[in-house]
């Protein structure tokens, strides 16, 4: 699962797509969170091959994503339980959701968020949870950090920003594309 | 990047992936976010083999993510610029980000989110837009919507919810995986 890369070592989104970036694995994390834990509900649910299933499970075992632990010991048998890190994974699955919901489902929505009380449909947005503010470009913008290195430093903006960046929103042009 | 599957075919999270569920094609995008627009700038960036990169920047294309167009016509020469469906990964990548920064930085923050204006690091957060309330599991899940066939109704409770679910919040406990 960890890919070789001549990628920058630091970016956060490299380090986690070193966890996650493999289409397998977020599968799993899913069937995960809807209740899956023991070896055969992952199997029966997924499809996927036993050798395949178990160097997965054993990666985001080996990632603290998922804890395994004994459920039985007479034969020994294990399950698999999301760690506090797999569980705060599911804000990144429902965000993949809503943008293939939003862009792929020209037949209408066959899985969607809702309000588990009232079954209204829920819309997610990204905010800044300091301010309460839509966390949408150009507002806001990647910016290098405190342990940031040379290579960093050298493809983003210096923290904390020295020069104020432009707040007006676009969206839409190649104009868009000039901050991550 | 398509990838036959035995997975269901309705899932939007599955739709996603068999765009962007591949590690080179995520850093693409977000090289495409930093403002790369042409081929050479992706290779450099990157350090992606030419053959891997073309493929995966006609899939984008194809996907509807990038928009290739000419800048010049002697030599002809296409720049790759970000969609509108592309310009919405944004909330995807940067959802990465915070999961990465949060669990995979030990060291500390090499790349974050700030205000543009002001340089204060900002701290993304998931809610629904209609209530403005956080996005979390067990007050928000995943049901089947309106255009759910047998199969995705058969794994996810049918919408709308017939049963209030419960609302007090668990986390980081095998208890907390049993719904998505």
């Amino acid at each position: 699962m960890h890919h070789n890369s001549p990628l920058n070592p630091q970016c956060p989104i490299g380090r986690s797509l070193e966890r996650v970036g493999e289409w397998w694995t977020i599968h799993i994390l899913r069937e995960a969170f809807l209740g899956a834990t023991r070896f055969d509900q992952f199997q029966k649910n997924l499809g996927i091959a036993p050798n395949m299933l178990t160097r997965r499970l054993n990666a985001l075992v080996a990632d603290g994503l998922l804890e395994k632990r004994p459920y039985s010991t007479r034969p020994l048998r294990h399950e698999y339980v999301l760690t506090a890190a797999g569980l705060d994974f599911r804000p990144v699955l429902w965000t993949i959701m809503a943008w293939g919901n939003k862009h792929f489902s020209p037949e209408g929505l066959a899985i969607q968020l809702v309000d588990s009380a009232t079954g209204t449909p829920a819309e997610p947005q990204l905010i800044d949870r300091h301010s309460g503010r839509p966390l949408t470009w150009p507002a806001f913008r990647t910016v290098a950090g405190p342990a940031a290195d040379a290579r960093t430093k050298s493809r983003y903006p210096v923290w904390p920003a020295t020069t104020p960046q432009p707040t007006s929103p676009t969206a839409g042009s190649a104009d868009a594309a000039d901050a991550a």
